[in-house]
């Protein structure tokens, strides 16, 4: 058993240092390997294959709503970063600069994208004409980059990979309605096939986009108590079509702006899908992401017909599920605990006496739950089994993050919480950025958003006294 | 009619001149858009839609043999792309260099990937220790760019999307069989699903990648009897493995270089589609890469039923196609001819009439053939007219090809076959590169490859007279 302990050992505990847990997870269960280029991530199959699933599901929802995919290219002429203000504010800081080109200096400088909204809005600018070329709804899955200080695998690095979508319409209500639309369509996905609930909010004016008259937010509870923002959609009004020239023709003849959105979801969800249901044996992927849902692992393998079952229940079970047989040399003990540590939902332990008892030991991995399943009945209960982890995670991590919720209703409850409560904080706003500011510098928790799910906890704004505007979430953040 | 006569007269004919007619079609079916950023295309809808069904029908046949898709870093610094002296060479003129980030100047320059050898041999140098770490068969889908003068769409542009397999195995015959695999991997696809037959062969020396010991590649012939280099498969030997120190223990103990591939094919496989199936009417798509594969195009829509009727033609054809309804307010001639430049196989013209007669009249693109079919038919017809579709277009892009391809035994058949046979031409060559380089001077043809299937057509080489070693085929190219 010495080499099931030296896996396992190798993993930090959660509760002895969460950030070390976390960099031994992402290591240990292959998911990424650090690169020669400082702040660049290699995502490796294990890695990659839960964003392939990502991609895939999230990308059906994207098309039933009306949204097509498009390409643009990478790089971004440094004037048109410069026409939108507030844009290239934000932005202009963090971008690479592409200064050499085929041997030559460039006579002007290629920004590296850090996201697309420029070049959005120069095809749309001449592509669009009139009210019948509206609404444009393009979305690009891509790489971008930003050039990060301090980089963490996943949650913060300087190149990551994302979808960006880009939408015009002819009206602000059908923006606004797009926005809040494409809002759903992640919290739902987070919620259905990630097993993460999410606040779903709008951002405050300090916190939100740069060039966005609204930016809207999921936020996700990590294990730890701190906040992850896990998607993000912004109405830019009119802004940016007005900056860039984006007009029609509407029905009535008149020469009219386009109002436009976008949003963006990263894999930066990876680090939310690990820090939500890891444990300290590893990763725990819910079954709908899981790129292998069951692994099969032979006991005794070198005795007669075990391989061969094995094999056959694999064959039987992947009509329905991502399934995989371990047929390596190393014990059974050790492939538990890769198993385990890569998070796959269910292993299938089969050996001599299992199939001399018509059986196999079907294991959850979130629950460690061992059930004796006969093999006529293997396809069924699996597929229950899976369902009820599915459904049994999210309900978890919902009663974490209510458990880790809680109501400051005056600036001493408030900064107990943030010392002594890791997790969200409710409480009421004015309204005001000083406010805003002097919480993250006496406590360095910021407003994670103001929920759609308004509660009256007070009259008065926790920080400052003065009347309340609003609630807002507040807590540390990733 | 004005309206119709106005799109279909946009196009140049092909006789006329083929490049405009090229140019023409890509803009008029709304595959690119030209982008503010020289020599940078924009994939539109249209465009995009094509790369998807080429990447997910071309992934599932990696898949098949093994292959596991990863991401890595989009920069090379600059001391990993000299690490290989071949390599360096062959693509550093034509790389774009990032010199600033976060606002600052870098201490070492950073290459945008032209291609990923040297990542991915970082990469292997880390994480193969052992011969149980082989093979490691590693793909990626990105994007790369190589700063070139002159640029056509998806033939030649700065930025391209593609994937890139990079393989590493313990033995020479193991990298030899799968540089071959892969080919055919290509070979496969492109025969099955795009219908374009495909040369099988070796590069010559002169006209192998930079860094590798072996090229292989797939030649098509386009319908200018011009070839388009389609995709390659590249042997490595241990040249990078020595390069950048990838070494394993064998099982007898001893330390050993790994043996490695890379191969990788492009959106420039769009180009092949425009080129060798288009017609003056514009795009003629291949059905099982059609994004669209049936319209329905209902006639005097005003009419009552008449639109309901088309809806439920598409909503039952769905579950086996991919389907859609023009129910837009342009006139059904308008229709048709869009839905004739953007190439989808098949349209369903239903109206009062055809109604009233229980049928419908489908049209194939590619022929026009108008097929009267029974309501109760509609499917079964719909996937045999998709299916002979599919297979004609196969057999008629290989009769062309056969058709311009000749044979040349002397210096002066060959001198005047380029200049008059649009198309291939076979012949002897003695293995010389100053044979080569004379007949690109004097004909601008090229070597296209040194086909597997070999034929004597001769036993001198047709450019010197000296013993001939092998037969190539030559060619004008993209």
């Amino acid at each position: 058993m010495a080499q099931e302990k030296k896996l396992v050992e190798a993993i930090t505990s959660m509760e002895e240092d969460f950030a070390q847990w976390y960099t031994d997870v992402v290591k240990k269960a292959e998911l990424i390997e650090y690169s020669s280029v400082r702040g660049c991530m290699i995502l490796r199959p294990n890695g990659y294959a839960i964003w392939e699933n990502i991609q895939k599901q999230l990308d059906a929802r994207f098309k039933e709503t009306g949204v097509e995919n498009v390409y643009m290219p990478m790089f971004i002429p440094e004037s048109l970063l410069q026409k939108e203000k507030d844009h290239v504010e934000g932005f202009a800081p963090e971008v690479a600069w592409v200064t050499a080109g085929g041997g030559q200096q460039l006579q002007e400088r290629l920004c590296v994208r850090p996201t697309s909204e420029t070049l959005f809005c120069d095809l749309y600018a001449n592509i669009v004409h009139s009210y019948r070329d509206l609404p444009k709804l393009y979305n690009q899955w891509c790489s971008v980059v930003r050039w990060e200080k301090t980089t963490r695998p996943f949650l913060r690095s300087m190149e990551f990979l994302w979808q960006e979508g880009h939408t015009a319409h002819a009206t602000t209500e059908e923006a606004e309605e797009r926005t809040k639309q494409m809002l759903n369509v992640y919290a739902d996905f987070c919620e259905e096939v990630l097993a993460i609930p999410m606040i779903k909010g709008r951002k405050t004016e300090k916190e939100k986009f740069a060039g966005a008259e609204a930016t809207y937010t999921i936020e996700a509870m990590m294990h730890d108590g701190k906040a992850l923002q896990s998607g993000t959609s912004h109405n830019f009004g009119d802004g940016f079509a007005k900056a860039f020239g984006i007009q029609y023709t509407d029905k009535d003849n008149q020469l009219k702006y386009v109002h436009q959105t976008s949003w963006g979801m990263s894999t930066r969800i990876i680090g939310a899908i690990i820090m939500v249901h890891g444990d300290n044996s590893g990763l725990v992927l819910p079954p709908k992401v899981a790129p292998t849902q069951v692994m099969v692992i032979p006991i005794a393998q070198h005795k007669e017909g075990v391989l061969d079952k094995a094999y056959s229940l694999r064959d039987r079970l992947s009509a329905k599920y991502r399934v995989k047989v371990d047929d390596s040399e190393k014990s059974p003990g050790w492939k538990f605990s890769e198993q385990e540590m890569r998070g796959i939902p269910v292993r299938i332990e089969i050996g001599p006496k299992d199939i001399e008892a018509n059986q196999a030991v079907v294991v959850r991995r979130d629950t460690r739950e061992k059930i004796v399943v006969s093999l006529e009945e293997l396809e069924s209960r699996v597929g229950e089994i899976l369902d009820t982890m599915q459904k049994e995670m999210l309900e978890r991590a919902r009663v974490h993050r209510d458990a880790h919720t809680t109501t400051a209703e005056t600036y001493e409850e408030f900064q107990d919480a943030v010392a002594n409560k890791p997790g969200f904080i409710k409480a009421m706003w004015c309204g005001e950025e000083a406010c805003e500011n002097k919480i993250k510098e006496d406590t360095t928790a910021t407003s994670r958003c103001m929920p759609f799910e308004q509660e009256e906890i007070g009259k008065t704004c926790v920080c400052c006294g003065k009347p309340a505007k609003v609630m807002v979430y507040w807590g540390k953040a990733y």
